[in-house]
């Protein structure tokens, strides 16, 4: 893997104590690849300092004067923050340079930013955020997150097509499943756009699944879930909101006595293979697609362990040409203008 | 409590061999309330006979020739089987021998029963379902649950008004909050119709929170949460899949091995009850809100135990006066036609 990523290091809760940190472990795992941390000199040459750079030109410094804060209106950080961070990283790509970009930063800002900087793909409207949750069989890709919340079905047939790209090359998975997010055969009326969006699919060429319901993202029926971003975006935080509620009611019921606890400590080893099983830490990274370069948002509060997947998994889109696949893709349909 | 309760008792997966045990174990708990038992005669007569009846004129049985089957059409359904147990429990609080309907069937068709039959309330588009689900805190009614797909800004007002009702009848609360479901700030671009929603929330008199995210659900933020149906459908199936999956590993976890089905032995009394605190039975029973009358929708898979307390809701909102509530509220809003 060849390839250089160029990290935003000053985004996210924790900046470079979290950032440099997962660079280093990125460089260990993938002996071929480069990093260029994008942020404050003093910031980065004293976080660098800390892990002992030992990595040659492996490991470079670009220095960036600014830092796009998580309240900063996306235009604003668009437009006067040139010298951000986030806004090096992009144009880093943009450049050649590197061949991805990484922020744990304001997602808003991230997405106008790359959009501005990087343009979309011919024949695709709007880019879109694709995240990666756990189901019973695996993992599914669900896209749009968030950044589009009004879609008309031509977006969602686009994002049905940049989430098989992006499953084909991060996941090596030859034609993945498609699935489109809908109400149940109960419902008494069914939703225009995304009838019309499943003709679009139909007829698309992509190994479409049909209708799925929010129960089909867990339990892992296709490979890619297509919705809009307020569907996307109330499901992923819904989601996050029962999984902390149960962890909250587990650790309740096992320190609620000195018995309870003795409990905690003999069933741990199961609690721990558990817990690693649904850890969100291994999914962080969320693509945004449908532009012309790759560039991945990590989870705010990322730790090291967290931004080192959401750098992985920058490098892997890279690499296995996730911005020329899509760009094919669109191509063969005739889409492309 | 001296309501009369109509019940659907063919509806569900498990038609009276539930639903008939379920209302035996509803008297035993509501010395004043009263049930008819609507269905076939002779499998209601065999079910009774199985209770042993020992009521009394507390419960008696009406018989009706039809079944509406889960994957008929809600128009046929109401339209052709007009002898239908469903439909009969609903003509049963039309005519006013019942104050609550309860039934375990096919949802599109038991909303399209009761709106035609019940008719909606002055100043009331749309009928909607409210659900519960647990929280950090509690217990939130979610509304709309897939009834309205394509809501305009006033419906999601109504929602709110009738979720604030729900709340204050059924569980005694005096000025529930409301929030509105929608997408972090981060969103880059927010949805027109919730919007507008706010603003109509913001000055209608009830407590209104503001916007709330998926996550504020199960962190019990507030006491209603409005959506669309989409929306509520979708957070509801994707909580449901969840929740599937993580009992799921957390099963297998526990059943890797003898060591660890020890563990689980050991553990079982905090598991228990960490099962019994998010145990979805508890929280059967989905309000259909806004006619004129009430009518309740248990989840087709029900037990004995998750139908009884939709019995039990259905009893609660009819005896503190869920309809009058709504209705006042419309009228004092200058909204009742």
């Amino acid at each position: 893997m060849g390839v250089t990523v160029a990290i935003d290091c000053m985004g996210g809760d924790h900046g470079p104590s979290v950032t440099v940190p997962a660079a280093r472990a990125f460089l260990r795992n993938h002996p071929e690849a480069k990093v260029i941390l994008v942020g404050r000199q003093d910031a980065l040459d004293q976080a660098v300092a800390a892990i002992g750079n030992g990595f040659g030109d492996r490991l470079s410094v670009r220095a960036a004067s600014e830092v796009v804060e998580m309240d900063d209106p996306p235009a604003i950080a668009m437009r006067t923050k040139k010298d951000s961070s986030m806004r090096v990283a992009v144009d880093l790509v943009k450049a050649g340079t590197a061949q991805a970009a990484v922020s744990a930063g304001n997602t808003g800002a991230l997405m106008a930013i790359s959009r501005f900087v990087l343009k979309t793909l011919d024949g695709i409207d709007r880019p879109a955020i694709a995240t990666i949750l756990p189901t019973r069989k695996g993992q599914v890709y669900v896209l749009d997150l968030g950044a589009n919340v009004d879609c008309e079905p031509e977006h969602l047939l686009q994002f049905g097509i940049m989430g098989a790209m992006l499953v084909s090359a991060v996941e090596h998975v030859d034609r993945p499943s498609v699935g489109l997010l809908n109400i149940g055969e109960e419902a008494i009326k069914g939703n225009d756009v995304v009838k019309r969006a499943g003709e679009l699919l139909r007829g698309s060429g992509l190994n479409f699944y049909g209708n799925v319901e929010g129960d089909d993202i867990y339990k892992g029926t296709t490979d890619v879930v297509v919705c809009d971003g307020f569907v996307g975006n109330v499901a992923l935080k819904t989601s996050e909101g029962l999984a902390q509620m149960l962890a909250a009611f587990l650790k309740e019921e096992f320190s609620r006595s000195l018995l309870t606890k003795a409990m905690a400590v003999v069933a741990m080893p199961a609690l721990k293979r558990f817990k690693s099983r649904v850890d969100h830490r291994r999914y962080n990274g969320a693509a945004l697609v449908g532009l012309r370069g790759v560039v991945v948002k990590s989870h705010g509060s990322a730790d090291v362990y967290a931004f080192e997947q959401a750098i992985h998994r920058a490098a892997e889109a890279a690499s296995n040409r996730l911005v020329e696949r899509i760009s094919e893709r669109m191509a063969a349909m005739g889409r492309a203008a």
